[in-house]
This record gives C-alpha cells, sequence and structure tokens, in this order.
C-alpha cells in the first residue's frame, strides 16, 4: 500500500478544472500537506516524446488504436517516474485527467469501447485512484464558454456539441461504472462554489 | 474475411528465419503467388518513429511496461497501415515475428506475463496469424552460433545463455498455448532441411 494519496479530476472541456486543482492545492499546502499539482505526460521526458508523436500534425496515418496505446504508454511512464514515488513518499497527487479520460474519449467519443481501452491499460488499472472527482458541466454550457473565449486552444476545442455530448454521457457512464471511486460535483454554479465543493471530496478522503 | 493469408515466423536468435522466409517467398513468387515480406515496424512511418523511443539509448528510465505498450502501439500501426490491407489485396504476407515475439520476450523473458501482454495487444489479437511457424532450435546451439558471427549486432546478442533459455522455455509454452495455429519445425538440422520443412508447411496452409 501507497502511503500518499491519488486523485484525480475529470471533466470535458471547460469545466475549470485547472484553477479549481490549484485552489485545492494552495489550501492544502497552507494546512502543511505536501501536495504535487501533475498531468499527462507531466514533464516526463519519455511521456513527452510519446506525445510528440501522437501530436505531430504531420502523422495523419495514425490509426485510433495505435493512438489509444501511445496514450496508455505514456500514462505509464508518468505514474511510475513520477505519481508512484510522490505516493510512495507519502504525498497527496492531484492530477488533471487520467485513465477515465481515456475511457470517455477514446472508449466512449472515439468508439474504440471502454472494454477495449481497459484492456489495454492493463498496467494503469493497477494503480487507480483512491478519489476521482467528476466535474458535471451539461456540454451545451461547456461549449458556450468555450465560444466566449478568443481562441482556440487545441484540435479538440474545434469539435462540434454532438462530440461535447458523447464526452458527457460517456463520462456518466463511466461514473455509474465506478461509483466507488467517482464523485461528481455539479460544476455549472460558480467556479467558487464548485472549488468548494471539490476541496469538500477531498477533505472527506483525506480523514 | 480477408483473402489473403498471413504466415508468421518465430524463434529467438540465429535461427535462420530471415533467410528461410526469403526462399520461401522466392519459390512462392515464383509460382505466381503475390508474397510480401515484412517485419515490424516495416518501413511505417509512424512505427519508425515508436521503435526510435524504444531503442534511443538515452531512454534508459523507461519501464518495461512503457516498453511493451510502444511495442503494441507500433506493431497495430505496422498492422493496419501494411499487413491487412496486403491480406485485403489477396497477398501472402509473410512476417519475421508478431505478436508470439512479445508473449515470449516480454511476457516471459522480461517477466511481465503473458496475461498481460497479451491484454496490452487486444487489438492485434483480433488479428492472429493464419498460420505461425515457430522455428525450435536449442539455446545452447543458437548461442554457438551467435558466438561463432564475428561481431554483435545488437543488445540482445550480449544476453547469457540463461536469457536465451528462458526465451526458449517462453516458445515451447506459447507453442502449447496455440497450438492449431503454431507449427514447429527442427531447426537444429542444416538451413535447407529447415527451409524445405518450412515449406511444406506452407503449402498445407494454402491448399
Amino acid at each position: 500500500m501507497l502511503k500518499g494519496k491519488f486523485i484525480t479530476f475529470e471533466g470535458g472541456e471547460c469545466t475549470g478544472k485547472t484553477t479549481i486543482i490549484n485552489e485545492i492545492a494552495k489550501k492544502l499546502t497552507s494546512l502543511g500537506f505536501d501536495v504535487i499539482i501533475t498531468r499527462e505526460p507531466g514533464g516526463i521526458d519519455i511521456a513527452e516524446q510519446i506525445r510528440e508523436i501522437i501530436l505531430n500534425p504531420k502523422n495523419t496515418k495514425m490509426v485510433p488504436e495505435t493512438e489509444a496505446l501511445l496514450y496508455a504508454a505514456s500514462r505509464m511512464q508518468h505514474l511510475k517516474e513520477k505519481v508512484i514515488p510522490a505516493l510512495e513518499a507519502g504525498k497527496i497527487v492531484l492530477c488533471d485527467r487520467y485513465l477515465d479520460s481515456s475511457l470517455v474519449y477514446q472508449g466512449y467519443a472515439r468508439n474504440l469501447g471502454v472494454k477495449s481501452i481497459l484492456e489495454i491499460n492493463h498496467f494503469a488499472t493497477m494503480y487507480m485512484p483512491d478519489l476521482t472527482i467528476f466535474i458535471d458541466v451539461k456540454p451545451e454550457i461547456a461549449l458556450g464558454r468555450l465560444n466566449s473565449r478568443k481562441e482556440k486552444v487545441d484540435r479538440l476545442d474545434s469539435e462540434g456539441l454532438l462530440f461535447h455530448q458523447k464526452v458527457y454521457n460517456g463520462y456518466l457512464e463511466v461514473a455509474k461504472m465506478y461509483k466507488n471511486r467517482i464523485k461528481s460535483v455539479d460544476g455549472n454554479n460558480s467556479l467558487e462554489d464548485v472549488t468548494l465543493a471539490c476541496y469538500k471530496l477531498v477533505e472527506e478522503e483525506l480523514k
């Protein structure tokens, strides 16, 4: 058993995850907890190299199965090189997206199937988070927030409502599959309220 | 169902696979068959990029799980971009090593377990070969052949008898698991005899 706590945050685009994680880390640190914030590939050199292949716009022939396996490979390196050592050292690891994102984006939204994604993430499923917080924002609200941004940031930002709806439905399914681990927070409220609700769940987990 | 035939060749180091495959291809081509010879990453650009990460000597921190996933990713790209289109076009695909090599080298010899390797190769297991020929050369004979080479070619060539024995035992186990698909050929005889025995198995498969 690892001494620390592995807490992941999930949700579609524009759910405020980054701000929320930063706020929670600040609060926990001020209380004396040893906290690290991360997200895949997390500055891990090998994981970054893998991510470069996935994101290289020249790789137009990449099949979805290869992409899913590369995400899994990047995840394992990040997990074993960064997350597990931090947990062994007793730290609280707050991770922006993890396995559930692959289940939702590649399993549901890209139609590879959840079972396939779980199988190729065989090794990662041995290190499931202690707690996962799903920030539940209705897709039309998320898309409205996204459209009010000045610039589109990446490829996913150009997807339409249908894609965001598929992602949202995927999260609802995955949350049902892992109802002991995944706790939902209503993300349609103000960012302050959502942050507080998330913090309460983290506090509960650390009791 | 794909129209062509997918035939893979397996075995440890110095089992003569490359020569044997070339001879069989020559013979089949002279009989009018449309044959391609390949091996992962098979000149497929994305698969080559993945292989570069695996082989980069700077990547000393790579964990075995990441390596296994990268092999699986490279395999899928090679399979879908090269092997499957050839099979759809009715060709005979002779492939030097495939999934069984991962089962043996990473599952057995590197101790990740066969079940794990099968799971991460979830997509590839949907495209199992029509026939796999295991060229059975006793590890002490293979090692003797290897040592008589002027130069060591790659990292695997520097492994000792224990590693070669683990690989050999792994092949025997995998051949038992898939006895309908994997046919063994005694590879301790002369290369001419071994080639002939392999060719007979291919002929049988093409009947």
